[in-house]
């Protein structure tokens, strides 16, 4: 498969839904729906929707099922990429080769632009044109995911962790496990749940899930020389994100030929180089 | 009836639900949580919640039908607080007479309890115990009210018309019914949804919600000579307030006394003066 046109194909049909389903640049909200736009639309890998799209066809459902839960999804990407730049928080005036979304707008709007975009992914995940019970769980499951034991969770353990060179081994991984493996690992679950996956096949994509949420964190600690790195060295977190991406590989098994797609992937989270 | 003995009640009702609810100040997320119970727990009319318990049982429902999700409004009307009191919005330093989460625990944790107070009232919203097309109609209600048409679309609005001498009556009433109506509507609809409110009275629901929600605001304005005062008077808007809180009445004709606690909060809202 050639995966750099199966993925800019992706990133094009979700760039394309999300255009759609983002709230027009016009009325009295148009200010901040402008914000959001920004934020959200131009570069950006969409790595999280492209794992739930797939994974919802893995088990046997359409694209098309998932498609505004992985937009959800990535918008709540941005909201923590937004709501992290702000000069309280990591104070980055750059995002993804532009001014970051406070720098352009202005502090009080870099804010509201993050809450808005949490809330209308909530809104975007209701969206039902399933069973209410399963766009229910989706709620369910993404919200704690990317709550205090989850993403939020993991922003307070790396504020305070920040500087602090005697963070031991187990507390960074728990933090890097929550900070971005918890919403990687939730979107392979939502497609999984959005696919009609059965119990078992439910836990089998929820442990690739995890595994590859795991490997985006370490091969990003490798690409900054940052967090496990500094405390493990390259090779030896190199050779962590290989074993948990076997891990993930075997937990496809069970899919045969329909979970090639997520194989491809894993192999890129793990070798990527941006 | 002694209203300040009912109020009394359901307060004490919602914040032992609120307690329970809310996670415990232990584990890894302990800090986080901590805020969270500081930010929520304490002072506070909440008005929100026990509108959503009123509209339940106006409608024919029990109270406990709608606790989860009386809960979860205040939580939201807890983040909206949080975020407006920072810096870079209202710079408030202090909240019900103690300190503002961002004062008392730092201004990164300000923006990510508020964060995690959002993320954690929709996952509350999610706790079914009837059926979840119920609950996930009440989810997108609330994420609809609280986004870009709604309050923080009323909050944008109101950093942009801060000092502003020349904005519009128009445009101020559709601040107000943004920033704080929305909300308040939202806890009364929410209510009569989760006590199983056919059409008709979801209708009627709907409309009286609309109208106290901006009987609220106009209330907020007299008694800080801000807003809507700053533009009609006080004596203009004290009579705006009546004449809504009258048509919010006749809203609820149709439940005869079953409704008469919320004619009782609709004359407590027109009257308070805090």
């Amino acid at each position: 498969m050639k995966l750099q046109s199966y993925l800019h194909r992706r990133q094009e049909l979700v760039n394309r839904a999300m255009d759609r389903y983002l709230p027009p640049v016009q009325g009295e909200a148009a200010g901040i729906h402008r914000a959001m736009r920004y934020s959200v639309l131009g570069e950006g890998k969409r790595v999280r929707p492209i794992l739930t799209l797939a994974a919802c066809e893995a088990v046997g459902g359409k694209a098309s099922q998932a498609l505004h839960a992985a937009c959800a999804l990535e918008m709540i990407h941005a909201y923590s990429l937004v709501h992290d730049d702000l000069p309280a928080m990591d104070d980055d005036d750059v995002r993804r080769g532009k001014p970051s979304c406070h720098k352009k707008f202005g502090e009080a709007m870099g804010i509201l632009t993050g809450d808005a975009l949490l809330t209308y992914a909530f809104e975007l995940l209701t969206r039902a044109n399933h069973g209410a019970g399963v766009h229910l769980r989706v709620v369910r499951e993404v919200a704690h995911s990317i709550g205090t034991t989850g993403m939020v969770g993991g922003q307070v353990a790396d504020i305070r962790a920040a500087g602090n060179r005697k963070v031991s081994p187990k507390a960074l991984e728990s933090i890097n496990v929550r900070k971005t493996g918890a919403l990687i690992s939730a979107a392979v679950r939502v497609g999984a749940l959005l696919g009609g996956a059965p119990p078992k096949a439910y836990r089998a994509m929820a442990l690739y899930g995890n595994r590859i949420g795991l490997v985006f964190q370490l091969v990003d600690d490798v690409l900054d020389g940052d967090g496990a790195v500094r405390i493990y060295g390259t090779q030896t977190t190199r050779q962590r994100a290989q074993r948990l991406t076997r891990s993930a590989l075997n937990a496809l098994a069970p899919f045969g030929h329909r979970a090639e797609i997520l194989r491809v992937l894993a192999h890129f989270i793990l070798t990527r180089d941006t």
